[in-house]
């Protein structure tokens, strides 16, 4: 629930608010309207007599919130996050581009692979430099090596860094190199993580887990906020389901669906959705005109050698292409009613 | 497998091989290319010795598919069919758009929603007279008085009737009526009712079933061809997933995906898709940018009355703004490299 | 809903509720109790006022069935349903073995399977004459003379005939040469076909669809109990689900949950729902000792060079030790309390 | 691969081939027969020249294992996995029942608990101090206080303790109280937290991931092995499909495939697997038919009042009729041919 406060209030009947809820041990969030504030209150209040803020001089109403996400919802706030990273944004008709290798493999590879990406339009460099493997023999990342390449690559060609983190005892290691934290399908209902990363300031990527409902990635992302880290960024990136011929079904209900629900801004990975080359460029511009406020695709300088996902990674080309038909559909998208 | 013939050749040269195939109790499927044919050969060969083929005179080569559909595929027939109905064309940049009811409800009703989706735009009116129903207590459809009244409406209004059919004794009343065939996504591995729509001339609009992938579904589509109908036209409605905020899981992937392995169109139906009436405008342009080459929407007056599926019905103006919205869209999808 | 009767009411009260009933041109199916009926009453009531029933002297009470699915439903019948077939029974108790091949090939292999699943104890040979198969290039079974060849072996060896009718064209040819008919995974919810297998009087067999829901399965019974057949049994064969190291994945929280809520019988067939030979015995096993009453395995003389589904038909020996096995858990099952 | 060495090797034969391995940082895995050894080799070898074992007087084959799991398959290990924990065994025909609460609520109930499923025969007390939530509102579990409970509890009852670690941070803690580590469906794929355990010595409990399939789990398990801990416990505890009247779906098939496939033991837990109180027993009765070689059952005092997950978990006296029922299943189990 939130309490939604008088109009004008001053600091201090604010103050008196937030000090009753933090009396209580429960958190709070706060969206400042034009002219009043609501202040969500994070935590179990079955044990609190919140009546009494009826009493408070600056409350108007405390308001239930009926979906189990209360403050991802469009019921806490209506109107688009917006999310600020070093100037670039997403969400509230921001796009936000990210691309690059499944997996970072050497230095001079990722400085290719940013340059061409950054030349192509991209804002964020993506790769993985600790990569969640089935097999334990598997290539499993550079680690530390592949941060620093990725951030030099990065810094180079003026892109911003996303990776994907695994465990929080890598968060302090990875926000040193990274702006935004990727967590991956397997880890989406990995709470401990969720809960360290709600304790950081750097935003949150969080991909939709393989056989996770649209509410429980809505709770996911709940966690995060819950937890003190507003700065989420939801992604749909294919969900199981019984087709073979691609690696996981894009489910782009998912996509409108979200936007009427919550206000976080939500991308597409039509990479791992499809899991086919081919099919990157229809369903990434699908995935945008449906409502997506970005694009995250695998690209490297040869698909046919790369250590992982290859087969679904663009040639250099192919991007520069998806890049110029974005452009293009981003333009004609602010034209339908 | 198919026989690629010699070029330039004459009827008799031509004549002489399809006499071989009938003889052989084959059947065939011809398709005239600049200046040679290649002509399919249906029917199991495991007897035949087709080797002979090779000392006619006509014949170039006999090449085999290398996929388990093969007449639908774009081995045998690389470039787009286009299917003509009564003068209006799907496939190969045509499209199509099919509207209407859910089930067709009575006379007065039928006749609105026809002028009002051709006011809009669409070409076809579509509306169930025999409806697939889970329980057997729910309404069945109105039957022939059904037909009779679709037909009607769409005579007034020029457009083409597309229908359910559900079993193959209906389809001579049917015929009567319709000018495609719609075979539902309960039925698409309903063999019998599959054979006998390859024996019709009349296109069939086949929807996805629930369950099937994407391979079953090009063989169910290879079945009508090999029974002697090519006119077959597909449909992504959405696959049954764990999924449960939306009705179906509309599978975007498919879409390119056919269109790259198969020459026959493919509509979109996100209204049985998503479930949801906010869901069915980014769905549908989300499957048209995909490739689609055609989309069924359900139509209502009064969708919150209507006697089923009225949830996921459009009302005249959101049908009428969508209409708007793809014709921009088809002029934009031109434009994309 | 139904009528329940008052006590010991005699013939002329009952007639009196019939007669109301078809006046009103809707069905009834009657179950008699120790000293009184309940007439369930099939069919769209909304335009009827049947409170006009409670004046009725033999009428006791209008129960309301609760579920979509009623006439199958516990609530409707608490009691077993226990089918009689030319003296075998199934259901309340009594068990049913099914089994032979997936195909008939021919007269001669249908003699010996006959001959070995009834010298290891089965009741009932099953064998497709028409094979619902996805490529229509595939065996597509023997027709009618696979009928002839299966009724002469089942006779010579006294047992039960079981196979699968696909077109209700086909009713009056099959019902000449089986006991039981069959309806496949695929047309479960082929209504028309259904509806016409209410019409006849030989018990059904209905086979769970790849994506049916317990729900629909049992509504998909219910269709032929409403149009007049009330013998059916129910056959869970797997459903489709992302594994693929099994051609099907058994449901077997669905056998004690079916029983649970509905009267009618249910059979396991682990032959198509694992598609592994070495699976068909724990999970038969483990389907029996959930609740089943019957179930269906294939079997064949050669299952290596069987035309279809070899991989998962037993041997004979296989067969003939899981008969042993089974035989020892029935009366095992009985000690459980 | 695993190197089979020469027969009545000594202990300097197998030392030199131990130091070869670990020389070029690679990890074993040694399993000792009759009169030879096999010694697995972990890690990545493509580097390697393992061709120079070949003339190390104890080698006598190299044998390459062609799954992609390796040391937890049949075909580096083909007797049963046997896991002795505190002289409780499980495997090779050891039974190992686990029941407890889903959550440790309070010290009082935990002890009532332990009691009854002792009484009733089990040998293992389960029960959850740190909970996995979809939602960051609900009840997160006792933490540490939940863990001393349970022990005492245990001690006093002398059963063992499983209970869920999330984080690898918590293993320390955790460890100190359990005997066996569990790791959450949730977790399956949690990589970070399975490189972890498998440096622990104690036996892990690894539950299959909602969407994972049999191969992924088996590619989990060997993440444990291939860091050092080779006590790994499988628990299919039921997938995520279409299905909704039951939580979700006891994947049956699973449990006989993976026995034939890996020699490690495996359980069914049939509380989350059907997510009804009705199902549990068939369910869990059917598992151990098909193999299991033990279950884990949620016993509350009261169900209908429990914090979480009350509609699946038994009461103390549907748990000791199952136990019963259980026993006598043990016995039967051993007269299957």
């Amino acid at each position: 629930m939130y309490i939604k406060t008088k109009r004008n209030i001053g600091e201090e009947e604010k103050n008196e608010i937030l000090k009753f809820i933090s009396a209580n041990r429960l958190g709070n969030i706060i969206k400042e309207e034009k002219d009043y504030y609501r202040i969500g209150i994070i935590g179990n209040t079955s044990n609190v007599d919140l009546d009494i803020l009826l009493s408070f001089a600056g409350v108007d109403e405390i308001v239930p919130i009926g979906k189990s996400y209360k403050f991802v919802s469009r019921e806490f706030q209506p109107q688009d996050s917006v999310i600020d990273i070093k100037g670039r944004k997403i969400g509230g008709g921001n796009f936000l581009m990210m691309a690059g290798p499944c997996a970072i493999e050497n230095r001079e590879s990722i400085f290719k692979i940013a340059k061409a990406v950054k030349d192509s339009g991209a804002q964020v460099l993506r790769g993985g430099a600790f990569k969640p493997r089935t097999s334990p023999y598997d290539f499993q990342g550079l680690g530390e090596d592949g941060l620093k390449y990725m951030r030099e690559a990065a810094d180079k060609y003026d892109l911003l860094v996303v990776t994907e983190v695994m465990d929080s005892n890598d968060i302090p290691l990875i926000e040193k190199y990274a702006d935004i934290f990727q967590v991956g399908a397997r880890n989406m209902q990995n709470f401990s993580l969720l809960k360290a990363l709600g304790k950081s300031n750097k935003p949150v990527l969080l991909k939709r887990g393989l056989s996770a409902t649209i509410r429980e990635f809505l709770m996911a992302a709940e966690y995060i906020v819950a937890y003190g880290n507003e700065n989420v960024i939801l992604c749909e990136r294919g969900i199981r389901t019984f087709e073979t011929m691609t690696r996981n079904t894009v489910d782009i209900n998912a996509i409108p669906l979200i936007k009427e629900k919550s206000h976080l801004p939500i991308i597409i990975d039509a990479s791992h959705g499809t899991g086919r080359r081919t099919l990157v460029q229809p369903v990434t511009m699908a995935g945008i005109i449906a409502g997506a406020d970005g694009a995250m695709v695998e690209v490297h300088e040869n698909p046919e050698c790369a250590c992982s996902d290859g087969m679904q990674s663009l040639h250099f080309d192919e991007f520069d292409r998806l890049m110029k038909n974005i452009d293009k559909l981003l333009v004609f998208r602010k034209e339908i009613v």
